[in-house]
């Protein structure tokens, strides 16, 4: 059984609360909130659950084993900080931190004391992008052509962070994930069309060194939701639609081969292909409870999670370039190679 | 009665043939082709129209008054201007040349001889792009803040031009015909996965002084078929499905304004505003109908064509300054302003 | 303030118990069901609210003004019955009862003790009804030719009641509250595929005096889900696709008109218009909420809810004609005209 | 060579010539039509096609192998059978005739004189329905359960035929041809709102010794185009929506099953299983094409056609008991038993 704290009861905080109180192996102790009226909320939906205004109380507490962050970004590597040097393990959520600086110092802190550290990056827990992952790793779409994922709304504007780090974000860590290899250079374009207020538009490219290429747009300011990102391989293509109710995923047997066709290579030099498609069964449950019951194990085994705050360093790096790319309108910004820890 | 000679009998001219025979005012004289077994086809759909093997038979045939060309992109320029020195009127298929000092030579040439010059941005005369245009010019949507198109599917890889010449030339023209200001800056990247092919996938973003933002996704290599272009302004918000079979152009009463509400600025600055959703009638006119009128009656009533040299040679220069910014991975191209004559 | 106890928690009770708990006016007081470990859920959500295995508790209860019912479609009847003899104001699930003999009883019971009858027809308080219902009594739609409504998914197969009581009863419940009339005869088929189970897909047509006809379509076997209504009328259209996010209904500018004209005459009687369409903005409340006041509204008003007895009555009689048509294959059953008291 | 005279260049005619034109196999000698404006168009179209204005010529001519039959239903018997009495092989559009007895007698003329007779159910040869009848006959269904056809949109009133020999004809031939047994009772219901004018709305209900059971809906009223077919089996389930670009027929591994898990008894006696979906390539040939084809290749080969004049048969018949079903409300028609020739 592994005892948990949560700070932070606003938009994301009781997903963390309910989710947490319904895992067999874990147990919710506290609750801290700066917000007394939140904190009655809790004391109404949990009455077994303490609560504080002072956040401290969680980390002096020595029963509690872990704790949980679903404050504002800013917030977070103070916060995370002090919670490692209690001895907590720590749930961060996305982005880990405000730089890439803050969160190497975090995974340094995590490692240093054999913590766990994991980043909710929920969407790697779904059963679409489980799904995704095993079809790319039975070889089944062959060599990675393009990932480009659309990801727009009419949305509440953000306050501390932009469009990238509220939805780009996804999108990083899916890629992160997905794919073998990390990106070497990025192209970023977007504004804010409301001064003194953070982009709330933008249009990211990475670019590869095997030649694959991904493409995010993201924003706040859409008269419809889309939430759909296209995969290609040269063998086969996967759609994911997150906004389908059923058959989020599709796999579609289509590709482009060279033709030796000396009429066809009059008119071009590649010819496509089309065959099946299939919409597997995806597994229904709740990311984020099979994200705790992860986290969980990964505590008891003692073992890196999925997300482990390596993979949120790389997706720090991330928004740190394409930001540095937007302010440039679009110039190319070279990542430094990292050795990969996962 | 205006009489027309067609070069091309290839992929598009067979529409040209079919919509100009089909005009009232319009009567197709004679078709050029290379291929015997083209022109064989013409024979037996239009017994009454000549046909050559010789495209300069239309340029030295006195009754000829206007000549459209459908050869590959590479062949407008030589085409074009031959028939413009023969004093014939100039239909030329998009984009209109290969570079933009070609369409620049085209458009004096034009007007040094007083002919008509149209580029055959088809978009422009749908019902669909014509609505918008209404509504945009009643000044329905307010400030307009961006405009977003994706356009891609599993195509036929071209062999001459790129992706962005192929497809993000629709974009191009409708941007130049529906805002009244050009971009002052392009961003770029896009990649071709095949080796000694053009670019078969690109992202393109146009920034302009207005503020507003344009991108462009476009791509052969899509497993499913996408042709939606969102339009956002200050007071209402586009989008334009153009594979709806009906409701093509949707209006949303949506959009975004500031709040004095503190306890909103406390997490935002910017608030949302939802209202009806309309999609109006369109007019169902197949758009080349509408084009081959609207040449006809320029051509006689000597006035400029909507997608005039002007144009045409304003895209060119979009491909042009797109295409160098891809070559540097998005590196920002910045155009120079050139007086609009439209 | 009003004090309501609730019977039944198995799968609508807890919405029940929580819509009552969040609505101002109205006290959550205690809870009744057989099954022990469903009432431990209720004090682990609800540490308030007194929890029973008797029912009669309830009704002895004098501080209790309400009772709402939600247990299996057999017991409604002797519970309600024993409810308002208890002197309280009663919520029944739908359907309200298993015969509209059974039904008269309720609704005569509640009239003689004055107490308010609600029957739970969820539907009607829904934003995309309350706005079908304001555009029809504005008279937008003309005269009212047909109403189709497909309400077909892969179910679970309900133990005691069939397809048309668990789902057909929702477009019974809206056809009485949109039109001004009731149907004189029912013609419906049906079967039930698995021996001993009830019917689990029927189609039912709905005659009226005013020619206007109405065909319900719903099933448990159906491998995609499907929530439609076209509601026809001789000036305009509407649909309503519950399953969209958004623009649930749509408005259509649409219609038939006859024609004069001699050369269309020659190969039709009737033409038809189209026109615009508008997707209104709907209120997004919770329509289980806006019930839940309305209720609250009404015992304290003392007058009869829109979704009274007598809806529940006639929407039960229906569900018995439609039931002995599919027994005979489509024969066509007659309702007698009842006096109307809403 | 099979030489062809087709008589009505009215709707369908065009697609007629045009399609036996260009089929290796056929040679278009002569059209026949009563109104000079369309010969003149067969004129400019098909310079080398005869035309006429007595249909009684193309009979005459012994150059003439087969006749095609594209105009209005009441007269197909009688020029059917003059077709037939001059040895013609015969295509007759669909319906084939007015009535069952006309039909009958079509098929006898054409077994006497041992001519082939097609009548034209063009769905049959689409490349939908070809892979839906493959998926069923390699049992990958199961029994079936229920056929749902909705075939709905805002359509021209037609003067001679109501909405069931208009629309609903193309499920009854395809029930004909997919499934291995005749329904044996007919319920409709429908209605014509504009006096004087054929019904324009209908509901089938088709019932099967099996227990098979299948329902059409159709309308010329309806605000929306619909074309949706559900076909459940016990161990897969077809959905073929045929406004889908690609991806037209999906074949979903979900079925219902009996359980024995005492807990789901409680409250249902049957299960269900949800597993991958998938989507099979289509063959895109146009079904006009490969019917076309198809009834040169029966003319050649002396063997009967897919849909030969005894399915055309069964399916008048369905037209009768349909109307007269509808006439009586609902009230339920019983098929005779006919012995089955295909």
């Amino acid at each position: 059984m592994v005892n948990v704290g949560i700070i932070g009861y606003g938009y994301w905080g009781p997903n963390l609360v309910r989710n947490f109180s319904e895992t067999p192996e874990a147990n919710v102790v506290a609750v801290a909130d700066l917000d007394p009226a939140r904190l009655q909320l809790v004391q109404r939906r949990h009455p077994n659950v303490r609560t504080t205004s002072d956040f401290r109380d969680l980390f002096r507490d020595s029963s509690i084993d872990a704790v949980a962050i679903a404050t504002p970004v800013k917030t977070h590597f103070e916060l995370g900080m002090a919670a490692l040097k209690a001895g907590k393990h720590l749930w961060l959520e996305k982005p880990m931190s405000q730089s890439a600086a803050e969160a190497q110092q975090l995974v340094d802190e995590a490692d240093r004391r054999q913590r766990v550290l994991i980043v909710d990056h929920t969407f790697i827990y779904t059963g679409a992008v489980r799904k995704m992952s095993e079809v790319m790793n039975a070889g089944e779409l062959g060599k990675i052509l393009y990932y480009d994922s659309t990801r727009v709304n009419l949305g509440l504007f953000q306050r501390d962070v932009s469009v990238i780090a509220d939805l780009a974000v996804h999108d990083f860590s899916i890629l992160d994930h997905l794919l073998s290899e990390e990106p070497v250079a990025v192209s970023a374009s977007g504004t804010n069309h409301f001064p003194g207020t953070p982009e709330n538009l933008a249009y990211i490219t990475l670019f590869y060194d095997s030649g694959t290429i991904a493409h995010v747009n993201v924003s706040w300011l859409a008269p419809v939701k889309v939430r759909m990102i296209l995969l290609g391989g040269s063998q086969k293509m996967i759609t994911y639609d997150d906004l389908e109710p059923s058959e989020k995923v599709k796999i579609y047997d289509k590709g482009v081969s060279f033709t030796d066709d000396p009429q066809k290579i009059l008119e071009m030099r590649v010819g496509y292909r089309t065959g099946d498609m299939r919409a597997p069964r995806l597994d229904g449950t709740e990311a984020l409870r099979v994200e705790g019951a992860h986290f969980i194990d990964c505590i008891e085994q003692r073992k890196p999670p999925q997300t482990d705050g390596n993979l949120g360093l790389r997706v720090v790096r991330l928004i740190e370039a394409a930001t540095a790319s937007m302010c440039g309108k679009g110039e190319t910004v070279y990542l430094q190679k990292q050795v990969r820890f996962a």
